[in-house]
């Protein structure tokens, strides 16, 4: 566990600086205050305040997503929501939500170890606790999923359709007309909705949607390789895809057939994960900021724990035009 | 102007810590230089700022909107967001927006008057100001619109198709088919909204629907009786309005032809006013939460202001069910 003089060398700042930020002081203002207590729990330092509160609890609960590396997508997600959530002095579990622990019933789980709340990551609209959260009396926030006609769960996402018309737009702009669409895995809400947006997109921007050029793999990048044969035979010219994970693996398909990045196809991923920067060639890609998704899901939640029936906020999302994208190559 | 000692003082830390944020040393951490750069540049225009800082400002924009009395639309809106902004020591300024006053760019009447972050109501896309939101710089919210692709601009909104697939369901429920739709204005965004919530709606419960059956009128009811001897004609058993104020004036019309209410037509609103209780026959109708979504909207201004870009918020509908609907009467 990390300890104050940590803190104080990440910070660079005293050692008796930090004390004040964790105790409230008066004497450092509110600013510095709240990145002392960010940057301890970013650290994972409790102190004797922190730990007296821990019978005021919210449960993170993971499926189906990589959250411990900084490159991992539920990194910042996980961050900002803890970040957010220890301000207001709870405590925060973070727990691996396995096929055994859901033969439990999602609000005997959450009442048995006094958790008052939930963000759910990763689940999928057939995990049983999903399908139990249409009459949950546990305040509850998800990710990227929607639950109908029970005020206790609201849902944040980043917003697609935003992010996938400014995709459809820039390829636009770069004379692309053939434009397929990798999406994430089936019975997914959020695969669901990239759909409608790639769909909608293509129509308000007047260009022609080919079935063929639209295919569901895996947002771990996992089935990308099946379809790039039949896309390229039905000459797409441009990408867009619902992860980077997605994104770099068409990459490397097309790239291990002999077809170069962005020259003859162009490529759009869809997060910003950190890595997406030092691809080759650094990716074009649609930005998910997940570390205020994190926070945003934190306020949803403390919002339902007030009796604010939220049902959805959406974060903007941001295009990142780097090199995988470029004007069309109408000889391939 | 402030010295670094005064810095030094106000972030609670060594003047030579600031010194070291100031001239971007790298022994003290990217976070706090940051925070030292703001604190600077904030105190570096201390008698303008720290004028603003005790009249730091919101505006409460509105057009259209009636909000005096505790039953107009508006009142609880408006409460509910002084509530919460008060509480983090903002004033907030009620403005009446008229045509006159939108002739100055709207960037600069908020700038001119100190307003940091502005909440609109009432506006239509026709409105000048509003058009130049596309371009603000100003955090703003707006109820019931939404602006593409500038991420100083949110939105907050009652989930209307959340409320209106409610009305269907229930009307269903009753045994009614031939169902209409009295919209508010055209050109209004939240018209189209809830235009669309219909047909999705009536199309989910597998309802025909019958394009005769759905006309715009205006959000304050003017406008209804013109369509009424039109719905009469394609025998309408049920209509779904998009406010109160248009389910009162249908209503009204209804029973100034010698129909009865439900026992003949099933009248459904939107809103929840605090007449709708007391209406003859008490109405049924889709609630919209107004002291929470005024919350909700300072909440979402907080986080533009803090450059967490939240693009949409929505609250939960929900049906509340009085006398204005009833099982169909297929006799008329």
């Amino acid at each position: 566990m990390a300890t104050i003089k940590d803190i104080a060398e990440k910070l660079g700042i005293a050692p008796s600086t930090v004390s004040k930020g964790l105790n409230g002081a008066n004497d450092i203002s509110s600013e510095l205050q709240q990145l002392v207590l960010d940057t301890a729990i970013e650290m994972g330092y409790k102190s004797k305040k922190m730990k007296k509160e821990e019978n005021k609890s919210l449960c993170l609960l993971i499926k189906n997503m990589e959250y411990k590396k900084p490159d991992d997508f539920g990194y910042e997600l996980i961050l900002g929501f803890r970040q957010a959530a220890l301000r207001d002095h709870w405590n925060v579990s973070i727990i691996l939500a396995d096929e055994f622990m859901q033969t439990e019933k999602y609000d005997n789980f959450m009442l048995r170890n006094g958790f008052l709340g939930g963000f759910l990551l990763g689940f999928t609209l057939q995990d049983p606790w999903m399908q139990q959260l249409t009459s949950t009396s546990i305040p509850t926030v998800l990710l990227d999923n929607y639950i109908n006609n029970n005020d206790q769960v609201g849902s944040v996402a980043t917003d697609s359709h935003e992010g996938i018309e400014l995709a459809i737009k820039h390829l636009q702009e770069l004379g692309h007309t053939r434009i397929g669409f990798m999406n994430g895995e089936r019975f997914s809400d959020v695969s669901e909705q990239r759909r409608q947006a790639f769909l909608d997109s293509m129509a308000s921007h007047n260009i022609q949607i080919d079935p063929d050029l639209i295919a569901y793999s895996h947002f771990n990048g996992s089935y990308v390789k099946e379809h790039i044969p039949h896309f390229i035979d039905h000459k797409a010219t441009a990408i867009v895809c619902s992860s980077d994970l997605i994104a770099y693996n068409v990459i490397a398909e097309y790239q291990a057939r002999g077809y170069r990045v962005p020259e003859d196809v162009s490529v759009v991923g869809f997060d910003d994960l950190a890595s997406a920067e030092s691809f080759t060639p650094p990716l074009t890609t649609i930005k998910q900021d997940r570390l205020n998704l994190g926070k945003d899901a934190y306020a949803t939640l403390s919002w339902l724990l007030n009796g604010v029936s939220i049902s959805k906020s959406f974060l903007r999302a941001k295009l990142i035009v780097r090199q995988s994208t470029a004007s069309v190559n109408l000889d391939i």
